[in-house]
C-alpha cells in the first residue's frame, strides 16, 4: 500500500460547521456541556461557534455566551468563524485562540453565500486575517465548493489555487478545502491533491469532506495517500450545506477516527470518549445521528442514553 | 493515482443476500417485478434466491417460483445460492446459469451458520460442485468472515487462502470473499490482497464488502488499486448478516456505480434504471433504504414512486 502517516489531526467543526445546519435550535447550556464533552475527547482543536449576524445563522447566535461558558482545556484550540471585523472583534473579545475566515472557490456560490463577489470578499478577509494575526490569532482560511459548485459544477483546480494563494498571502495558517455539496470523488481528489503540491503550500492544508454521496472515507484514504494529514470532521456526521439542496452531514469524526485507528493511524481520540459525546448531543436533537458509529450504537440499544 | 481498471463488474445479491435479511416478506410477484427491472438496468449477473430449506431463510422459500416467473434477458447470469445437493437439484431443475456454494473462514462461524465443521462442509461442497459442473454449470463460491469473525474475531489469511484454494480445487469459476460483519478496513484488505496474489488465482476473485462502519467505498478502492474489478453489491444497501449482531447492510450497488462512475469507470450499469429498480423494491419493504443514493432521492420527494 502507500505510505501511511502514522499520525492524524482532526479538526472537529460539528459545534460550528454542524450545528449551523441543523434545524433544530439546542440550548446554549446543552452547547457547553458538549462542548466540554468533546474537550475531553482527546480531540486538540475545536471549532465551537461562528461569530456571524443572527440574521444569517440563528442557531450560532450564542457564540459569545458559548465561548464564555466553556471549560477551556489546555492544549486544545478553541476556534470561531468570523465573516468580518465586526465578528473578529467580538471573537478577540472572548479569547478565542483561533479564527477562521470563509469564501468560495465559485463566483457564483460566493455570491449567494456571502453576498459578495470573490473580488470583494478578498478586500474584506485581507483586513480581517491583518488584524486578527495582528492580535496575536491564528487563522485558518476555508475554501468552500472546491470540487463542484451547486450552481456552476465543475469548479477549476487553478481556481481553487488561486484563491487558496491569495488566503495564505494574507496570512493564513492553515487552509480548509472543503468539498460543501460532497461531490468528490476519489479520482478527482487524487488529481486534484497531485496538482495542488505544485500550487500551494500543501502541509498546512486539511481537507474537509461531505458525506453526500457516502465518499468521504474513500477521499481521505486517497487524501492520506497524497499526504494530507488534516481533516475537518463532524462528530455524529452533523450537518450539511444551507445553500445546496440535497447535500447531507459532514465526514463524521467517529467514522473518521474509527476507520483511521483501525488502520493503526494514531488520532489521539478516545473513541468512548467520542461516543459519549456523541450520544449527548443526539439526545438534544430531534433525529438520529448519521454516523455509522452512531448507527451501530442506536441500533445496541443505547439510542436514549446521555 | 494507482492505476484504474477500465472497466469493473458487478454481481448484483439483492435479491438473495439482500432479502434474506430483511425482516418483511416480500411478495413472489414483486421480486419477479423487481428482479425484472435489475434485468433491464445494465447489471450482467443477478443472484436471484437462495435454494435453502424455507426452515432456514422463509423469506427465500419462494426460489423456484421467482427462478420460473422472471424473464430471462439474454446476456444475464441468473444465479442462485445452494446449500446442498437436494438444492442443486431444485436449482438445476428450474435452469439456473450459476449455482454459488459457501462456507465460512473461521469454524465457529461455519458452525453456527451452516451447522458442520470445515471438513464437513468440504465433503458437502465437494459433491455439489462436482454435480453442478456436470450439469454444465458454472459455480460460484463464497467464503464468508473472511476479515473478521462475530466469534472469533480476526481471521488469518492463511487461514482464508486454505479455504479458497480448497474451493478452487474443486472446480469454482469465482470466489466471493465477504467481509461478512463489515469490519474490514483498507490497510487490512490492501495487506490482504497483497498476500493473496501470491496465493490465490487473483482474476478470479471477487470482493464482497458490507458497510457497518462506512467503509466499503474505502476497501473497494484499495481493491481497485491492488487490481481486483469484481464486486459483490446489494441494490440500496439491503440485507445484513443474521448471524452477527449489528452487521448492517450489503455494499449498495447503486453507491458503488455511482462511484465508480463518476471516477471514469465503466460498470455497464444506467443510474436511472438501478434508481427505478431500487424505488420499486423501496415501496415494498417497511424502511427507506439506506444507500446514499436513494437517501438523497428520499429527500428529494421521490420516496412513495414506484
Amino acid at each position: 500500500m502507500f505510505e501511511m502517516p502514522e499520525k492524524v489531526t482532526i479538526r472537529e467543526v460539528g459545534p460550528r460547521d454542524g450545528l449551523q445546519n441543523e434545524e433544530e435550535n439546542i440550548a446554549t447550556e446543552d452547547k457547553i456541556d458538549w462542548i466540554n464533552l468533546l474537550s475531553q475527547s482527546g480531540l486538540d482543536y475545536i471549532e465551537f461557534s461562528s461569530f456571524v449576524h443572527p440574521k444569517w445563522i440563528p442557531q450560532l447566535k450564542d457564540a459569545r455566551e458559548v465561548a464564555e461558558g466553556i471549560t477551556r482545556t489546555p492544549g486544545i484550540t478553541y476556534a470561531a468563524l468570523v465573516p468580518n471585523r465586526k465578528g473578529l472583534e467580538n471573537a478577540i473579545d472572548t479569547d478565542v485562540d483561533e479564527v477562521s475566515v470563509f469564501m468560495s472557490a465559485s463566483e457564483t456560490h460566493n455570491k449567494k453565500n456571502i453576498n459578495k463577489t470573490i473580488e470583494e470578499t478578498y478586500r474584506v478577509l485581507e483586513e480581517v486575517v491583518t488584524e486578527a494575526k495582528a492580535a496575536g490569532k491564528t487563522v485558518r482560511g476555508y475554501v468552500s465548493t472546491v470540487f463542484g459548485c451547486p450552481y456552476e459544477g465543475k469548479v477549476a483546480p487553478s481556481r481553487v489555487f488561486e484563491v487558496s494563494n491569495r488566503l495564505f498571502q494574507m496570512g493564513i495558517d492553515e487552509l480548509s478545502l472543503g468539498d460543501t455539496i460532497g461531490v468528490a470523488n476519489p479520482k478527482q481528489v487524487d488529481e486534484f491533491l497531485k496538482q495542488m503540491e505544485e500550487n500551494v503550500p500543501f502541509s498546512k492544508v486539511a481537507m474537509h469532506f461531505h458525506n453526500t454521496s457516502g465518499m468521504a472515507l474513500a477521499n481521505v484514504l486517497v487524501s492520506l495517500e497524497r499526504g494530507i494529514t488534516k481533516f475537518d470532521a463532524a462528530l455524529g456526521g452533523l450537518g450539511g450545506c444551507p445553500y445546496a439542496d440535497g447535500a447531507s452531514g459532514n465526514l463524521a469524526t467517529d467514522d473518521l477516527v474509527h476507520m483511521l485507528e483501525e488502520m493503526g493511524i494514531e488520532t489521539g481520540v478516545n473513541q468512548e470518549k467520542l461516543a459519549e459525546a456523541a450520544t449527548f448531543i443526539q439526545s438534544r436533537i430531534s433525529k438520529e445521528l448519521p454516523s455509522h458509529q452512531m448507527q451501530i450504537r442506536n441500533r445496541q440499544g443505547g439510542r436514549n442514553d446521555g
